[in-house]
């Protein structure tokens, strides 16, 4: 299988550490270059010492971004960057002919106006949103194969998304009412100097945040409305709890009359019993962070409860595997030919 | 004033430390003993080092639990004991004319049929929940002062009735599908040898658990339902978190129709505006358990969601002082008449 | 007991945070001004919201700092700022006859030269350092009685000098081959924005720092070598932990020859054997943070190594209370004549 | 490169879970059998939900652990047992031609006195301490190459020994008064249910334990002295910190007259240079468990002081990889023939 040449644009916070770690050691891509405006002209291992052991680490070295260089060096180009720039690079890249696999929120939201609404401004390149796949590989695996921008979905989304989709496609969820309550590891704010999130702000608390409009409802309720063929609002409280990684998501989701235990649990199979990705998981078992921190699986269980006839489903991930970095690395195993699981097992 | 003897029985665990912390520091109540069973004749300081240092903390040590003895010594006996066996010690020590605050479930049910079905056997002493009072001071502080026998309630409970029952007292709030979403830290677990919260199961790990008939659920739907006036179900999901202290609840309403921002925030200020233990928060603030830990204080802020309509309320307390031994001593306070604070500020 | 009025420049720090707490709670105390520059204008609850139930934090609001109207205001002034500041205040104060305690490094040397060796610039109050007494109460008790400036000392060196002194001033063990091995909490690091305190960066994270010259060895150096009666140097190696307060150092001393146990024993016992705040650990026992955090105690233990002839002594202390702000408290309780313990235990 | 088949007695406790992560991953291994008494009749993914997802898992099934049965089914046994019960497995296994790779101390040591002071019982199997081979690759590659037997070495041991060996051996440092200190994450405690090792006990908490004589002080002189070609006795203290992996050892260590930086400089790049896993850090760089945790690497920095003379040298390593599994699937590949870093990279 011929390697594909991958570069990563912003490589120096939490989810550009966890790309360079799956490129490493990818067996079918080839990291040629990374960027970080703040840590230009600085070594992979200067940067995140724990790199330096690798055989392949020592030739890189973090460079300013520049697109038109990029372009000429890298087949797939990933962008791992604050919200509101990404745009500045995927136009350039997109031209040159590289494929661009789009960490941020930029290019997640079909409609211009919802991402007025939610992040205040007018959409920098409102072209590239028709172009776009949002890169759910369970949902949009055919789509992904075949685009040249993925808007690879956000943290909280993933954990919300994968679980609830399959439900309200079936028509076996009511598409009202649904509340989603996360729980979110530190790293999901990023590494940023900031008072919020020092070690002894965030150790021995726990605390709600962004309630009750958090910016990635946006993606989250475009994607429910697709999935149930109508508007879907829905309630979202995040939480930021004292571990590095993970995200613990508990939905509250009202059931369809007809629906029974049986019809969840032949669901859940249909769509996800031959997923590499998705854990359904069985007997007494719940979701625990801990199982999937470092891998790009999500659990999912559920319950159903007869005292008040409402669907309890969990889910646990990685936010910075599957919630970010291993999941855009799915998305590009599936646009390049790859595996699906090259690189992710 | 004149001080009070008090004795614990069942010292030797989370609550229990809590609990000598604050009787030792209580300006009018003196500890005369402690038990526990599996550390008689121990020193307070070989079980807890920390109270070592503590000039009333010499001549404490734990003895075999023995309620004649005890009723000889104590004006007032807590009960810091495994759910179950408090009715035990409760019966000869009424009878002996001393005031029981008891930490466990045991009489915290009026109905033992509700006991049974959630305790799996019948109660032990059913003539004494019609004599106990349940021990929240913000909602029965006039019977707590004539009550002989408390029944001091739980930390998931307190943390979802505080912020529920002036809520659904006023009529507010719809009495049903009422979501209560909580977050404890790893002592709730107490403090028993298992390898579930171990610190390598439970560090780096966010997990739910008892999903979804928890059995705090039968206190809390009683007095949701008395708060009512009507029978009340609730949706309940308890999350294990890796902190040693603190729950955080965070609760989703519906609304009666004519309920807007303002009469919520009139109710609250009027129910709990001069509460010492319950703090309002206002502007942007959120709760946040490390704002309370160690505290008798239960947080609370909310947010009506103008998109969903659905009223978010969130509260925070320390799972072993206002969820545990700080309420207990409170009730005390009320049931001796020393002023409720005493000790707790 | 007539109250003192004290104030505490530089409050909105950890140190800053914990002597509020202490304060407020003083029985002969009265908090009456803090400040902050950065925080100027907020009440104390907007900066620190758990202080918000106090009933005496209502009036408090953080002010830009001004040594005039200050000296006006308070009897005793704390200074909790950063190092190389505290002179501009402290000067002012004195004029006016406050006595000043101050948590900085600023006032704790005796010599100019090691000062500006280690802080690489001329002290700017070099008078004061005569006038200053290094407030150490278990050592300088009676010089801080009288003394109107006092520089307490770091935490650091309190977990080493405790435990050493003695053993120096009673010839037990050599001036020689001093080494201490030290954890900290993060807290020690001050409440700064900086990527290297975040908590995903220190969380599942222990290192040394500061390897092999910290500024905190000049203080060390010259209280030993009193201790002594000639100079000692010695080896010192602080690491960073991940937990919020608590410091745990390990010394390695190599005994004078006619050392045994029982010698060392006596000399701990009559040095502290009533001291409130230094506990003697007897038995199996060991030092463990856990059990100093929240206190203003120091726990000590120490092993004869029959192998290698060597004395281990180990001390935990939490370094905002016995390292910073309770030991502060201490040196005020000493100055203003109140019982030592008061508002510490 | 043909492929072994491998099995682990004792696959149940945290060293046996990362052995299985690296052999369901290692690609020349092929992981036949996994034992557990306790766990004996459950699958995998029951004992370890995070390997669910694995393609390799879905076969594995713990069994009774039988020396006969597994001699016929394995070429290499890794015994991740509790000390003094690896010898029962491991003369079986070794009579039937297999492999023998022992993560316990039961075969570390050369000398049965040695064994009998430390461990305080007769060697079960004293003639097999003269062919086991002391499983540190960098020191003893050649031995381990043509070994049956491997002890491999435990994790306060590897953490110590590789930075002190090859500067004992180059005589630049002086076999006397070597001083170790370290710190362990609670994983090291292993996977048992004992109230020390609870999440709250170690949370917030730093303690020494096992002072002054811990059992690994003798396999860790043992191997000094051998290096040093004359008896070595050392001071060794550990300490428990809330981490789940990682060790940081400080050694401090007395230079020979004629060592200057120069020449440790040369000495370590001379031994460690060119090897995959052990990192010489440079600059400014200090070890950091961060750095290690889930990678096969020990770091090494140190640092000359110039005031005391002494050389301060700190290693940081996984202890369940470096310091157990990784360590032993790095002797496997030796031992096989399969490149040194397969399976580790």
């Amino acid at each position: 299988m011929k390697s594909k040449k991958v570069a990563i644009i912003g490589a120096s916070g939490y989810s550009g550490e966890v790309l360079v770690q799956l490129l490493l050691n990818h067996p079918h891509a080839e990291l040629v270059d990374i960027t970080s405006r703040q840590n230009a002209g600085q070594t992979l291992a200067q940067v995140f010492p724990k790199f330096a052991s690798h055989p392949k680490s020592k030739a890189l070295r973090f460079s300013e971004p520049n697109a038109e260089l990029l372009a000429k060096q890298a087949d797939v180009v990933f962008l791992a960057l604050p919200h509101g720039v990404a745009a500045e690079y995927a136009v350039p890249l997109l031209n040159a002919g590289c494929v661009v696999i789009d960490l941020s929120a930029d290019f997640r939201l079909k409609s211009v106006d919802v991402y007025k609404d939610f992040y205040a401004h007018d959409h920098p390149a409102p072209d590239l949103l028709k172009k776009s796949v949002y890169g759910l590989p369970e949902i949009y695996r055919d789509e992904i194969k075949k685009s040249l921008l993925i808007a690879s979905p956000g943290c909280y989304p993933t954990s919300i998304l994968l679980p609830t989709i399959p439900l309200l496609k079936a028509g076996l969820v009511k598409p009202t009412g649904i509340i989603a309550d996360s729980l979110s590891g530190v790293s999901g704010a990023g590494r940023k100097a900031e008072v919020d999130y020092l070690f002894c702000e965030c150790n021995e608390s726990v605390r709600p945040y962004g309630v009750p409009k958090h910016r990635h409802l946006s993606e989250i309720e475009e994607q429910l409305s697709l999935a149930a063929g109508t508007k879907v609002m829905i309630q979202f409280t995040p939480h930021l709890i004292p571990v590095n990684r993970g995200i613990l998501t508990t939905l509250y989701l009202e059931l369809v009359k007809s629906t029974d235990a049986e019809k969840i649990s032949a669901c859940y199979k249909k769509v996800y019993g031959s997923e590499p990705f998705v854990r359904l998981l069985e007997g007494k078992a719940l979701p625990d962070t801990k199982n999937v921190v470092g891998t790009n699986v999500c659990e999912i269980a559920w319950r159903l409860d007869p005292r008040t006839g409402r669907l309890i489903v969990m889910s646990a991930e990685d936010n910075l595997v599957k919630g970010a970095s291993g999941q855009a690395v799915q998305s590009m195993n599936l646009v390049c030919g790859f595996p699906e699981t090259a690189g992710l097992i």
